[in-house]
Formats: C-alpha cells, sequence, structure tokens
C-alpha cells in the first residue's frame, strides 16, 4: 500500500468558523496524524527514501465546529444483523451531542434505511438523553434495523425534508458503501450534510480498522460455547465437541477465540485452506493420543469443500453452506467407517453472541467511539468512518475503509500464536 | 395414588450397630416423615377417614450407621447426558464421607455403567479431598458418563471384585432401574451393598422429586437464549425469536423459562397440544398487533405434528423428530404463503446449558443432596432415591421413583401462571 | 403456635360481584389452604385430637373481584434499604393489572412513604407498562426509598384525594406496620382501600414467609465475596479471610452463604453465640492445621461482645456495632500475641449486593409474587402481605407477619447442615 | 527520553546453537523492533535529524535457542498482592515449557521470595500439564505470594542447589528489582540463568508496559461497584454513591471505570490535585441540578488532604491514609453544616477484584504473555520483562521498566475523556 493512499484527505464540508462549547478538554490541531505502521523495519523504509510515513488524521474535539449546534438536527441509523455495543454506540452519541455542545433535536431513524425511505413510513424516534440514559444495558438495537440498501435520491430526500445535518450510520460494507453514496448525493445537491459511518462488524473484518466494537465481547462469550464443548469431549469416550462461529470471510473470532479458551484443539479458518482428508487425520490422530478433541470452526471456512448454494440474502452477500452440519456429518460418518466409536455434540451459538449487550470493555470502546464519531460530525468531517488504530481513535476515508476485506495472515504472528496454542498441524491440505 | 405407596418401606441392608462419628449435629430419627400432601384439602380426607396421610422418610444423618467407615469402600458413577452439578454431588460425597464419616476409599467408575463392566477394562478413579476440592468450579462430570445399560451380573462381579460397600448412581430413569437391578443382583448373592441414586435429569421429570439438580442453572441459563430471541425479535420488522429447550416428556424447563423471561409470547411444551393452524393464527394475530414475537419450545412438544423418525438413542429412547426446525420452516411457510415479510431467528442452547457449572442456589442444593445420599448409604438404606420434597430432603424408593414421569398439570396453577405471563391462548388446537 | 393463629381471618373490603376478566387460567376457591406444617409428626397431634391443623390462605385469581378494573386507580410505594428484584415486582404489579385485569391508572410513589405525604410533595410517577417493560434489568427502585414512617392521617388523605382504591407496599416490618395503620385509618373513614404487603427484607427474616424475594440473589452473590476471600486466605501463609454479610438479627445469609461455597470454615450468626476466646482457639487450631481460614460473620452476630452505639437509624432500628472491624482487629491482636504471622484481608459487599438485579430464579419468583399481590388486591383482600409456603403462594395477615422475626433454629436441620459443611465446632463458647 | 535509552540492549546470556523445535509456526528475527512512538510528529522528529526513532525488541520464537530443553529445569514465583490472571501466566508458562519445548522439570516456589529463601523450608511444587491444566478457571496463585524481599545470595543459592536455568518472576517494582538483583549475582558467579519478569500490576502503573494483565478484569468488576453506586444515589433523595477503587499512584482503575460506567459523575485521581473546597462546591451543585452523585475515587487521590501516616508495609510501601472513609466523613459533615439531607452508601470491592479469575480477553492475553516469556528464557534473554506495546508483544530492561511509576497525563486524551465523560470541573482546587 502507498503512502499517498493512506494519507488521504479526509472529506469535508467547508470551512470552519463556529467555537465549541467544551472546555477543560484537549483539543485536537489538524495535522495530528497516528502513524500506520508500528514496526520499525517499515519505518526505516520511508526513512531512507525520505518519503512520510503513512498515517492517519486522529479522532477528538476540535476547537473549530462547522455546524452551529443551537440549530443542528441529527440522524442516527443501525443496519444489518445484530452486534454487541449498538445501543451503547447510540447512547454515546445523543449524550454527546447533548452534553457536549448543546445539540438538542437528535432522531433514530427505525428498521436501518428502511427508516429513510418514503416507502416504509416508518415514523423517527425522538433520541434524548433520557430515553437513552439505560439502553445501553440491553442487547439489540433501539432503533431496529434491516438488511439491504434503499434508493439513495430517496433517502436524500428524507434527509433533506427533515434537514438532518449529520448522519450517524452504524454497520458493515453495504451500508458504509450505501452512506457514501448518500454523502456524494447531498454534496450534489448543495447540501450541507455529514455522513460520519461507524464501522459495525463483529467478524472484525474492516480494513483499517484495529478492533471493531462487539468483537471483544463475542469473543469473550465464544468461550461459553468453547467451554461447554470441552466439558461435553471430556465428559464421554472419543468426546468431540464442534463450535461454529462467525466468521464469513475472515476467522478473526475463531482465530481469537482459541487464545481466549486455549483447550481448543482445532481451528478452522477461510484463510488457511484444508482437505476433508487431511483434517479426518490430524483428528483421528488427536482421538487416538487423547480421547477427545474440540473442534472450532468458522462459518466461511471450507466452503470449498461443500457444493456452492447459489443464494444471497437481501444484503447481497452470498448465501454459505453450513459447514458445521457438513464437518458433523463428515466425522460422524468417517469415525463409522474406521469403527471408532464417538460422542459428537455440535454447538451454534451465533445469534446468542450477537443480541448480547457489550462487555464492560466494550463498552467503553463504544463509548470512545460515540464521542469521536460526533467530534468528527461537528467539525464538518464527511464520507469517513471513526477507526480505532494503535490504541488511538481515527478519521478514515470509506472508500479506503471498504477497499478490501482485513484477513488473517496466515504467516503472521497472530495465527502463528493460534498454531502455538491449539497444537494443530500447521498444514492440513 | 394411595398412602400405603408413599409409606413405602424403604429397603435396608439390615440391623444397624455402628455410632455415627459426627458430634454437635441433629440426628434423624426413625419414623420421621415429610408429608407428601400440602394442601388442607387432601388431608382433611384422610382425617375424615382416620387414616395416616402419606410422608416420605426424612433424610440426614443417623446416630446408628450400619458400615464400619475404617473398612468401607464406595463408588460413584455417573450415567446419561451432562446436566450442572454433576461434580458437585460427586465432590459432597466424598467430601462427607471423608469428614463426616472417616471413609478413606472412595472410587469414580469411568464413563457411566462401562466403568463397571469387563468389557471397557477403565480404571476407576481414587477420590479424596485433594483432588475433588475445585471439580465443582467446572462443568460436565470428571469421572465421565456413557448412555445405556451394561449386564448386571457383570457389573456386580465388579462390585464384589473390588468389595464395594455404597454404590452411588448419579442418572435418569433408565440408570435407576440399572441401579435397583444392581441392588437386586447384590441382595441376592447376599453382599451387604447398598445402592444409593441421585436423581439426575436437567428436564425436572422424575416423580416425587420436587426439583432436581441443575434444573434451576439450566432455566436460569435458558434466559439468554429467551434474552437474545427477543433482542433479535424487536430488532426487525415482524421479528420472530424460536428457541428449542429441553424437555422430552415434562415441559418444565420451557414452562419455567417464560416465568423467568416474561417477554416470551409462546410456550409450547409436550403436556399441551396443539395444532399447526391454531398455532400459526395466534402468532400472525400478535404480529399484526404488536410486530414481534417470542417463542420458546420443548424439544417433546407437537411430536404429533411431525412424521415419527423410528429411530432409538443407546439408553433406548426413541429420537424425536426435530420440533425446532420443523417450526421454523412451518412458520416461513406460512408467512411465506401470507405475503407478511419475517425476520425468524432459531437458537437452540441446548448443549451450552446441559455442560455449565451449576450456578450458586444450585450448587448448595447439590451439596445437601450429597450429604443425603452419605448418610442414607451409611445408615444402611438401598435401592432409593435421595429427593427433595417440601423444602426438605427425603428418600424415596427407586421403584416409585421410576414409576411414571412427573408432568406439568395443563390444569394447574403452574402452567395458569405460564398462560398469565405469556398471554398465549389457553386453547391453540 | 396454635392452629387459630394461622387460620386467622384474612381482611377483606366486602361482598365481590364483579367477574374477573381473564380467561383460560385456574381460579382459586374461597376455602383453598396450605399447610402451614410439612412434617408427619406435627399433622399427627391435630388428628389426635381432632383438630384442623392450621394452614394459610392460598394465592392466587378469584372467579369475582371486589374492584371495577375500568375506574380503579392503583398506587405502588418502595420502603427501606434496596433489595434484588424491587423493580421485578413493580414490573409484575403493573403489567398484571394492565393485562389480567384492564387497569389503566398505576402511580408509584416517589422515596417510599414520604412519597405519600404531603410534606415533601413529591410528584408520583405514572406507570405503564410501556415504561415499566425494561426496568427488571436495572437493580435498585424506580421509584427511590426512605426509611422511617409518616403521618398516617396524612397518607390517608394523599390516597384518599387521589382516589386510590389498592395500594402496594414494598417493605420490611417497619413499612408493613405503616400499611397495617394506613388499612385500618382508611377502613375507619370508610374508604375502599385495599393495602396488600410485599414482604421485603434481603434478611429472610419475616415469620411465616419461607423465603423472601432477593435473598436467593443475595446468598448467591455473597458466593463472590467468600470465593475472594478463599483466594486470598490460599494465597498467603496463614491467609484469613472475613467476610461480613447482612443480617441483623438472623443469620440466613451467612449461613446459606456457607452452602453456596463450602470452603467456608467459620459461620458465625447472631442466633448461635459465642465468645471470643472460644472462637479464637478454634481459628488458632483451623491455622495450625490446615494453613489458612475463611470466616464468614453476619453483621448482627457477637453484638453482646462489643459495646452498645445506643444509636438509631431513620427507620428507629439500634445502630449495631462493626463486628466486621471487630473480629478483624481482635484476631490480629491475638495473632500478634501469640507471635502467628498472619495476612487478613476484610471484605464487605454489602451494598453490591443490596443494589443487584434479580438473578433469573429470583426473578421468576418476584413476577409470581407481584400478580399473586394484585389477585389479592382486586380481591377486595386487606392488610395481608403475600407470601411464599411450602411451594406455594399465600395470604398472611400482616398482623401475623410482623408478630416477630424468622430466625434459625440452632437445633434444626439447616444449621445442623452448616456445621456439617463447615466442620467448625458446634459450641464456641 | 532519549532514543538510545529505549534501543538498549536487551540482557542475553550468550550464544544461541540449538534449534527450537517447534515446527509451523514465525520466528522473530533478531533486529526486529516495535516502534515506541505512534504519532506521525514524534517520528518527524526523527527523520528531520537523521535519527532512528526508539523501539522495543519484538518478543516470540527464535529459531535457535539457547537452553538445551532435555536437561533444563525452570522456576516459577508469585510475588505481592493478588492480581486477575496469575494463574493464568503460570499455566501458559508450564504448557509452554512442555508443549513447545519439551522442558519436563518445572518447579512452583511458594509464597512469594519466601519460596527462594532458606529460612522459610517452603517445598517447591511440581508444576506439569495435568496439575495446571484448569487452574486458570480460579482467582488468587496456586503458588501463594508475600510481600517483600529475601536475601539475594541465599535465594541465587537455593536456585543454582537447584539448577535453575529460568526463573520467571510475576510481580510489581519491589519484585522486578528482586530479579534483576538476583539476574546480576547469577552473572556474578557465572551461572546460566535467564531471569524473565512478568510485569503485576492492577494499577497498570509500569512503565513501558501499555496494559499489564488483570487490568482489564480490574475495570470490568469496577462495574458493579459503579452499578451499585449508581442504584444506591438514584434510589435515594439526594443519593451519594462513594467507590474506592485501587491506585496507589496512578489513577487508571478509576479513570477507566468512569468509561466504563459513565454514570459516574465525579473522578478523583492521584496525578490530578483537588481541594476539598473545590470537590464539596461541585458536588453540592450536583446535588442541587440533579439529586443524586455517582463518585470514583483512587486509593491514592487526594493524600494532601490527610494527616500523613508514617507507616509502611511489608514491601516497604508507605501506607496511604484512607481517602474512601476521609472523603465519606468530609461529605456527610460538609452537607449537615449546610442543612442537606443526604443519604451516602461507601463501597470498598477491593479484595473481591483482586481475587477475580481473569476475564476471557484478559485469559487471552495472560495466554500469549506466558508464552513470550518462556520463548524470551529460551533463547537465553535475562534480566528484562515481557511488554506489550501497540497491539504486539515486546521484550523491556528491567532498568527501563522500575525507572519511574507510569501515570495519567492530566493533559493527555485519555483524561481529557474522562473530563468529557463525568462532566466534572475540569479544575477542583
Amino acid at each position: 500500500m502507498a503512502a499517498t493512499d493512506l494519507n488521504f484527505e479526509i472529506a469535508r464540508l467547508g470551512a470552519c468558523n463556529i467555537h465549541s462549547p467544551m472546555s477543560g478538554v484537549r483539543f485536537v490541531r489538524d495535522g495530528e496524524h497516528v502513524l500506520y505502521h508500528s514496526s520499525m523495519k517499515e519505518i526505516e523504509g520511508y526513512l531512507q527514501c525520505n518519503a512520510a510515513p503513512p498515517g492517519m488524521e486522529l479522532a477528538g474535539p476540535r476547537e473549530k465546529i462547522y455546524f452551529d449546534p443551537s440549530s443542528l438536527r441529527c440522524g442516527i441509523v443501525t443496519c444489518g444483523g445484530l452486534c454487541p455495543g449498538l445501543n451503547d454506540v447510540i447512547r454515546a452519541i445523543v449524550m454527546s451531542l447533548h452534553f457536549h455542545y448543546g445539540v438538542r433535536q437528535v432522531y433514530g431513524f427505525r428498521f436501518g434505511y428502511e427508516g429513510l425511505s418514503s416507502k416504509y413510513n416508518h415514523e423517527p424516534m425522538e433520541l434524548t438523553p433520557e430515553t437513552t440514559s439505560r439502553i445501553h444495558e440491553t442487547g439489540g438495537t433501539i432503533l431496529g434495523s434491516s438488511r439491504g440498501n434503499q434508493d439513495v435520491a430517496d433517502m436524500v430526500d428524507t434527509l433533506e425534508r427533515m434537514n438532518i445535518g449529520i448522519l450517524f450510520a452504524l454497520g458493515g460494507d453495504g451500508t458504509l458503501r450505501g452512506a457514501t453514496a448518500i454523502s456524494r448525493e447531498a454534496q450534489r445537491r448543495g447540501l450541507k450534510l455529514s455522513v460520519i459511518g461507524i464501522p459495525k462488524t463483529i467478524d472484525n473484518d474492516i480494513s483499517y480498522v484495529q478492533k471493531s466494537f462487539g468483537f471483544e465481547t463475542a469473543v469473550s462469550e465464544a468461550k461459553r460455547a468453547t467451554y461447554a464443548a470441552h466439558s461435553e469431549a471430556t465428559g464421554a469416550r472419543n468426546g468431540i465437541g464442534l463450535v461454529k462461529l462467525m466468521g464469513r470471510d475472515s476467522g478473526f473470532i475463531a482465530a481469537y477465540s482459541v487464545l481466549v479458551d486455549s483447550q481448543v484443539n482445532f481451528c478452522l479458518v477461510p484463510e488457511v485452506a484444508f482437505t476433508l482428508t487431511g483434517f479426518l487425520e490430524a483428528l483421528e490422530k488427536r482421538l487416538r493420543h487423547r480421547g477427545h478433541a474440540v473442534i472450532v470452526v468458522a462459518e466461511g471456512a471450507g466452503q470449498d469443500l461443500m457444493p456452492q448454494t447459489g443464494e444471497r440474502d437481501a444484503s447481497g452477500n452470498v448465501k454459505y453452506g453450513d459447514i458445521g452440519f457438513f464437518l458433523r456429518d463428515a466425522i460422524k460418518d468417517h469415525c463409522k467407517k474406521q469403527g471408532v466409536d464417538i460422542s459428537l455434540k455440535y454447538i451454534d451459538p451465533s445469534y446468542i453472541i450477537r443480541s448480547l449487550q457489550a462487555n464492560p470493555h466494550d463498552s467503553a470502546f463504544c463509548l470512545l467511539l460515540g464521542h469521536s464519531a460526533v467530534h468528527a460530525g461537528m467539525a464538518g468531517r464527511t464520507d469517513m468512518v471513526v477507526s480505532n488504530w494503535n490504541q488511538q481513535f481515527t478519521h478514515v476515508p470509506i472508500e479506503l475503509a471498504v477497499s478490501a476485506r482485513k484477513k488473517i495472515d496466515p504467516h503472521g504472528w497472530f495465527w502463528s500464536s493460534v498454531l502455538q496454542t491449539t497444537g494443530q498441524p500447521a498444514d492440513m491440505r
């Protein structure tokens, strides 16, 4: 990736001329950037050719703001599947707009982009500190959600009619692409509309975002499933516990769950190919030596082993074959043929995990993410997402964030740690 | 049920002639019974005909004990599916034998009745306060388990060879029937073998046992699933959360989970018949009025609506059709035909629940259950289970406990409370 | 206690002539009673002298109700210290009034009896299914609370002015005595006012109430403290973990916490006297043999060992000396004198426990308690509390409930179980 | 800080000539460094003067190792107060030595440095995968701990006599200074002893260590206390919840707990001075406007407001005055004088937090920390700690880690976020 990619200009609505009402806080100055790289070697390359190493704009409150809080109207929308922390982020945005800037009119659009579409006629909710003060104590999203995009012109009509100045959009790639489209259509029309994305992906697979909200809660909760699988596996002769976890294209949840519960013996992710024979041989060997096995498989792993469904969901994502059932049946068949008497228990905790309340640490993360989104919007940034990079909050152009999925590097330290922890063969092809 | 059924003599091995080593504790005297009935009306009937109302022998330490602790050898075996609290009970038995009576030789048979069979050659584990002191902090069973019975004569040979005086058997009906067979074979051979059952049924469906261990943990944990279902249901237009819970013949877990999380709108149990049409109409009505619905279904509900599988598991239980998948598909088909656009999420938390550690309250219950089992065995009782009745621990002959399954009374206060909570139609036929 | 005491007539407001709007539920008929006794022996005494054994009126919906739901106005008030489940009970009352009977006007009085007093001018809250639907997910009470009684005539003036038909009062003895005074003053004035108490006592010390709400959550949470104490005790040479738990006059929480966490070695409760010397000798012996000790002490234990404070709190309760600090210092002094190098950690989790959300099982209990209270009020009962006895919900005259505190019987099976679990000397005087 | 400080050579025992037995993992090459800085501006300075920016040696497995695993003997020691994750780290070290390198002899020294001293005669524990496999499921340390250092020569005698090759020392500054002393004495004697520190500080106050293990669990658990405080505060007129949290010299736990539970209204830390008058005025204002307040105070805050105790603990730390009791009494006195009727509840959860099991995310962190420590030791590094910096594991000389305490920067973004969250005055002097 070239440096220029990263030092991308963040889109702005224009000149800032109103002073921020916050007192006693540290304002970020323009030009403060967080380094993209964290290793010496990578930096040295830039040094040697006298180039500035790439960085990301630092998030945080600006001394001068773009919007006049007293007349500003803001909107929030949540799209796609549930993810722990949605309500925390909604609450943080409402509280920050209200208490940090004095913005009094905040609307929650219902059921994702449907709420911006004239077709559905969903009434927006008024969001105030009173109505949102305890919403972070429950999972899900108080706004409701839906999959799929709506007509962009129609959505911008709604925003124009309601005179919305900042739209906060919580969602994954599809949602963020929609946010870009809205931002550009608004600019075409000359509207003063800031569109700030908050990347929501339980799979933690958005580029230029080191950690997405809800991920930590997800891997923490996944432990309940791997723990159960381990109890079932050790509670029987040749016990096998098989857990399917989220991860369509990127296996971060599955891989991290191994570090969280190091009693897992096999981890299968989309990024690392394996053959059925390679895996079954390794499993058989483990059963022979240890009498039980715990397997974690990401939903997107081993898709090449199954016939393709050809279907797509409302968001346009290809429907994957069910690797969990596939592996369960393949293991049972194989062991039956080998005359090995096994006891296999299959666990799929997906929807319990997705609808959880954020755990305390994630909740703090959501708070700062929400604050950062508000600061960015108030300063007139648009067409960008708030991100977290090397322990700091940053701004990233949406274009960059949706450019490619973030994936596990099979040759990097993270996957190496997983292999060290499971003890599984590095290559099961 | 006749009074005589309940005032059943508990089987005993013979005269007690050794004094209990415990000091400062309250000894139970022979003849102390807990009333079977708790309502005035039921008792009045006995009063009027001058009959003694039925009761159960009170559990607890006896002043005179049957076995000499210094030479006694005991065994513990866990059979069938996992259930929260197995390790708590094992630990309580080991601790009570050791600290209350000074018994030094306690063996854990591995993998259920397989561990008593010569065929499998599993080595028993030595169980001491040191090796069991923290086992209650994990779910599952440290002994392992298996389904199905083994040859009775072969198992009694093992017990005879190992000179076991008390066998503690944790399991459901099948296991308890096996325990009776072992006890009777031992008596036939003139062996001094006490067989004490500890009823294990996550479904809470054993007769003459008001509450079985693990049940409370199960319904507590079920809340995570119903809560998730509620978040998913309210997070979408026409959202439906469908949760399948344990309950083959008795719907106690499903029904109790409604009281635990009163956001559930429909509860389907094996004891209350319904037709697909009746249920779907009620569901449609709910969606029209409230826009979302949460459904809890016990695994044994609605079996008459599906084709029968005809298969049986290793314990000999008929394999049920999967009512969860059946309902999921039936709801989707129906709504598609009606042109209602729904978002249905299906959750089956079964194995996560079964393998949990007992919750604190359940843990206390397991402790007292284990102590009661030891006191019964030391006093020379046999062919019985320890039970809990009207807040007290009691003795029940195995024959009585396995006589019939305990079920929800569709006309009783408990089911009435469920109906009051869900607001579902009392009759969906 | 004489039978007549218990078969006490529950106070009623008059004849019932309106039909309950509930359908499909089981109605309780007048004359249905739950037996007070549960042991055969106690019942036999009554049998022999041809007397009816004592019982309690069964709670539940009645076919005929006293109030006309369409015009009825109800009030709820919460008094005294926090207890897990207050919001659950409030919610259950609101939901039952609304959905079971169609009552539309329910008011929450703020900050305990202050909210009924003209002096404070607190505005009551309107309580609806919408405003209370998720309040059970948080601890505390949404109504606020306060200690102490207010002028009875003034409170009845408020109720009369607001035309309240049923007042639900959640609180301990003092509150219940106030409820009786209100009920009697209203009857004196000829008002149709039903006053239904819901006994709130985290100590579980109200007579004729087998289990009070919040108790189970409290003992579950106490485990975190005893567990911490055990970790600290075993993490050091001569480690001592000392935990003070709630229990002013009755040691149920402390005693039950021993069954919940059987790693506790000493349990000190108000009902069982001990001397400092007796206790310290036992402790020293334990340290010599095992190298660590965990002690649980109820706040009301050993009050005779300390100088009396002579102070009272706003509820009129005598302020106790702090047995926790007293024991901590006494142990340290003693060990210093004996030259034993100890590491003592002191834990007082009181306010964390009191402000918790009810746990799932307790939540179900609160639901049924709230329903029972509404059914009792709608049927025109007054001056009574809803209770739980032998697994059923019942009605008890307030006079009886506040007649004396329920205490641990030092010669009963419960304390005997505690002694069996800790292994502490039965007598430390 | 000069670059040279950080590019400090990590001490090594000598030439590496044995090949690592691990296969399929990514080996770290010498010269791989993690950048110390993460902001563009800081790096630009180095660029302009052509200097290499400072960095830390990357942790991880090396291809060539220093010790021969077949004959190596290792020791582990845990010192100071309890901290969540101690058992996780112990387990990770044992597992890594065993499974990654084949080391078979690992000893646990008991009760901190006492276990290395001839004076106490504590027998070391043998640590194997079997004996440590489930220790991470409980809090505390299975090895026991103690405060204070022991005679260095005596400790090295023990290590020499036992022929220990790597000593892993888990502890805070005092412990790490002891580790340096041991390492240097060993080098003086020409022993091949690697001493690897694992920084243990629940306060997260060790320099060059971005996050210490147990910290995340601590702030997560602190939420229970702040949540309780909030319930108590809102449950009464002029309710005040006061929570004292750990933090002797650095207020990270208190400050982070505000982000975790944004219902906190005041956060007092050692790094930001305040006067009693300034604080009480702000509190009074809050009570007047909002009717309740939640306060979090770090144990080391406001020490200048109290008389000094002059005492020191066994580790040599000055005993602080109790700011919790001091503030509680000061608030009560002040409000009494002002005629404001308050209800204040004081919560000190310290020992419950310290003795917790690590939460799932922390547990993963401990695993990688333990692996990193083993890799460092096997590669012959010594006199260093394993650290975490910008999401990667690194090596830091002990000298650097103990050079100064890490503190909150009152002008940095972290404290600014806290101020934005509480809304408290930036200056209460």
